[in-house]
């Protein structure tokens, strides 16, 4: 049902392509996986979905928990059928959003009272749309997860700060790898098969955790690897890199490698070259939700981050598509101009035009990435974008 | 360049059918005008405008005129061209925003002091969006509708409140013809044939005043006529169509009759039958987006208006379309639990989905009025909808 193949391999660097089957459709790896949080990404349809190429997208179980809930999703044949998609999906486990949603909420909280509370047995949290209580145990989440019906999906971990000391992680640790190995006995027992659970290796920034992280995960029969706590607040893209260096030699190759949360145009970069197959963000979604479009050199470079802000007055009359480079439907269709124009006016379309062309230009990275992987050009491409 | 040709007329009823030649394009009659106020039909794009089969669109001069401005509009090629829109375009004269907007400015505003402030000449007032001092003759209405280079173009009017007497008409409709007249004649002498004018019938609830309005319009060489005033606050659904049965009888047949801002499904049974061949309206997508969808009968009727409300806790699981007897792309793919879904968490795609939905629904009815019309089925068409 789940088969993972590669099919190109770099002799000096990790890089590899590959061909990942699933039952819902075929994902050719590297890939990036956009998010459609509530189970719609962002303003675009599934038919957009399939027209800019996307093969697999990721939804977030916390928020699904929520509402719609997962009995009801069940009911309906799963996520993909729920919202009219009928290629791949993966979900997390919940474990990002109790954890960073539950961070933010103690923020805006007066008295600052932990809004979490975790026992060895799981945790205990509020939500953060009307304060209601609710509990994830790792059964609970692999539950829920099951009843989404996602192809791929994530075993129940703990999201740390990087505001912890290395005793403090360590500390924590075992109880987080405690969750994920109850999370893979719960699965083995009620899977039918039909899902593929990722084990994700935590260790926040610090070296030898994670390689005490890496040891236990692979230790364990999960289908594939997850690296998590990488992106999160506080870290710079050196310690994301260097994450994943620490990590990647101790993986078996034959299981297929996803990269939580990370996804600027540089990362994606760097992360293939260390090995990653596939990864998700909302990055692209976001971006453009505020009016960031991505563009590709020479306009896009390191230093603008490949974006420009279409809401800046020297776009109001400009003929230029969003992206020079790019052949989807809006930069065929649309000039800066009238973007710019529908930011200004808050119009419905500004948002959907900007997500489709931002989750446009990644997937279209990500291809002409595996594509120059497959001809072993990486580092000329590379070259050309990261000068 | 233009033609209006009717291809079929009732001989007992005021209906008939038509086609009406643009230089963008063919409107066959009678045909809803969806409202794109500025630059942008709400969340959809011209690709689905197509889709859904709309054969002309709607503009605001008003909105257009404060943002982008008419002068970047025509550096790109007019309204249509701006948009990425290669069909028929209709605009307004501005008028009804400058006065609508500036009643309702009043009521906000706590000194009550005019915010419009009209001479002979025309209008001063103030911009909705940040206070700026504009002024509108009737001249510059048309000169910016040049400018904007829409198919049909309207003449410069002022929209009248339904609280004035049949005696305060009286005394603003010379005024009124008086813009409308100048509307023309300098259209008339800027045109380049390229767009087609319609003089616009008012006179409010008063039969004698309409019948004065009209026999002034109809004297002068307008392209079209337009009948305005009739959906403004106030007033009753019967009272809309004794205005069209006062004024119908003395128009020319030859020219085509568009009714200003009318369009809940039953009106568009009714003024259809009382000889009108385009009208616009913003009710389906403004409907559309606080989730009021469209049904056809048996479930939609008179008595809920043709709606439901899909944001009510009933359909949170219904495996329903939105409507039952729609071909849309919305309702192929769509369940009324998933759109729930998307209103409940807010979701962009929500809205699109709605207004796709809510203007498919009104064209689609519109087609088929017409069929029905070529076929003699009027009649039985009607009585199936307005039981």
């Amino acid at each position: 049902m789940f088969e993972f193949k590669i099919i190109k391999k770099d002799k000096k660097t990790k890089i590899r392509a590959g061909v990942f089957t699933t039952p819902h459709g075929i994902i050719k790896t590297p890939m990036y996986v956009p998010v459609g949080t509530q189970a719609s990404v962002k303003a675009l349809t599934p038919n957009d979905l399939k027209e800019i190429g996307v093969q697999i997208f990721f939804s977030n179980t916390y928020h699904l928990h929520l509402r719609p809930g997962e009995k009801l999703i069940n009911k309906f044949g799963g996520l993909g059928k729920f919202m009219g998609w009928n290629g791949p999906t993966m979900t997390d486990s919940g474990g990002y959003q109790i954890f960073s949603l539950g961070d933010r909420l103690e923020e805006k909280n007066p008295e600052r009272t932990k809004l979490i509370k975790i026992t060895n047995d799981g945790v205990k949290f509020w939500s953060h749309l009307d304060g209601s209580t609710h509990f994830f145990s790792p059964e609970d989440s692999i539950r829920i997860q099951h009843d989404l019906g996602a192809d791929l999906i994530v075993a129940f971990d703990e999201c740390l700060s990087y505001f912890l000391t290395e005793k403090e992680v360590e500390k924590v640790l075992p109880r987080i790898h405690n969750w994920e190995k109850r999370s893979l006995d719960y699965h083995k027992k009620h899977s039918k098969g039909k899902q593929f659970l990722y084990g994700v290796i935590q260790g926040a920034a610090f070296k030898r955790l994670r390689k005490i992280s890496t040891d236990y995960i692979t230790s364990l029969d999960f289908d594939g690897i997850a690296i998590g706590g990488v992106a999160n607040a506080g870290e710079s893209k050196k310690a994301i890199y260097d994450v994943i260096n620490w990590v990647i030699p101790d993986l078996p190759e034959e299981k297929p490698r996803h990269l939580l949360g990370v996804g600027e145009v540089d990362d994606i970069f760097e992360i293939i070259e260390r090995g990653i197959d596939t990864f998700d963000c909302v990055i692209p979604t976001r971006l453009g939700r505020t009016g960031f479009i991505f563009v590709s050199p020479k306009e896009g470079n390191l230093k603008n981050r490949f974006r420009i802000d279409i809401q800046k007055a020297k776009w109001a009359s400009s003929k230029l598509p969003l992206d020079q480079n790019c052949n989807c439907y809006v930069c065929q269709n649309f000039t800066r101009a009238y973007v710019h124009h529908l930011f200004r006016t808050r119009e419905l379309l500004a948002y959907r035009l900007a997500s489709y062309h931002n989750v446009y230009f990644v997937i279209n990275l990500s291809k002409k990435i595996r594509e120059s992987i497959l001809k072993d050009k990486f580092n000329v491409m590379k070259k050309e974008w990261l000068v």
